[in-house]
């Protein structure tokens, strides 16, 4: 790498660190490129746009940042366990590997409560489900939907959300409490991730007694 | 009443009505009290200062004009069944009244989306709290902890959570859809809530398998 293109890099890194806090700490929409620019030590106000285009761009190299190694967390998950998995199985192959990364990436982290706000938009959602979705999630959410009692198609889609909504706003949850000092129900990752794991699968198994 | 009286109460009014949508539709944090009182058509900019106090007081004013009737219906959903209960029927009581509410407003409501933002956000939540907590609240969460397995204590909060997690934002996002023109699972609220009530109830009984 020549000296000009690892300095790109290296911009490129400091306003993906700026963008994801301040997008954490402030809100997606009420922080500006320039901000981020300045946040990033960039002299230069256009930096993010030089960069990145559009802040729909940041945004998705953002998620990129994070789907990429969640994604080969979940790739050796599903390569490790057998086939013969049961429906806990292949939530926990779903729950874990997020978890796992924001373990892994060690205290303060912010992408969980950025996540948060992509998806309870409607818009920015679709750029989250874009960007995390690929092969192994397909695989994963196949081998799960063979397991599930026979719903109506209808619930499926709606615990899908459900599921959804709560990895989601768990995750978001104990990482705003770590970072404001607020007391956390368990100890770490790895534990929430267990009672994710329980919970998403007892909402997935429990029996429907509508009839949509 | 009197005449001034009469034209308070009406003043009053139309500021909740334009709070309530602005913040669905804006955000709470992107929308001034300058911009809601000419949203409710008051010609003085310091209108919603003048009736309602501080934006904090203001939110808790909207709360309110929710939470009371949604108390009201609770408090009859308690009364009308009796006390041999299971879980399933507790969670009913917790979850149906809230749907129920936004059925008799009639399309469009914004308070699931203005409620999902006050559950998101640390502080606002407590205002949340503090007006929707009653003695019909606690009569519900203290029955459904009857009938639910034994359950150490961290996973019990973790679960309250995640079923709070739930109710809050699948209910916000099928009014997003409403408002956009999505298609939706379900044809109506109660349709909505029965599914809320299999998956909640499937999440509480679900097997526990850590030892937080």
């Amino acid at each position: 790498m020549s000296v000009k293109a690892a300095r790109a890099a290296g911009t490129r890194e400091a306003i993906l660190t700026a963008a994801e806090r301040l997008f954490a700490e402030h809100g997606v929409f009420a922080v500006s490129n320039r901000q981020i620019s300045e946040a990033a030590g960039q002299g230069n106000n256009a930096a993010v746009g030089y960069h990145f285009g559009t802040k729909t761009d940041l945004i998705r190299a953002v998620v990129r940042r994070h789907a990429d190694p969640i994604d080969a967390l979940r790739q050796r998950m599903l390569a490790t366990t057998g086939d013969s998995r049961d429906a806990r199985d292949w939530v926990a192959c779903l729950v874990r590997p997020g978890a796992q990364h924001l373990g892994r990436l060690g205290s303060p982290t912010w992408y969980a409560r950025f996540a948060a706000q992509l998806m309870t938009d409607p818009v920015l959602r679709e750029v989250m489900v874009d960007e995390a979705f690929g092969p192994s999630l397909a695989r994963n959410l196949d081998g799960l939907n063979r397991c599930l009692p026979d719903l109506p198609l209808p619930v499926r889609i709606e615990r899908g959300d459900m599921a959804r909504h709560l990895m989601v706003h768990t995750l978001a949850e104990r990482e705003r409490a770590l970072a404001d000092g607020t007391p956390t129900v368990h100890p770490d990752w790895d534990a929430y991730a267990d009672g994710l794991i329980d919970a998403i699968t007892g909402l997935w198994l429990a029996p429907c007694t509508t009839t949509a």
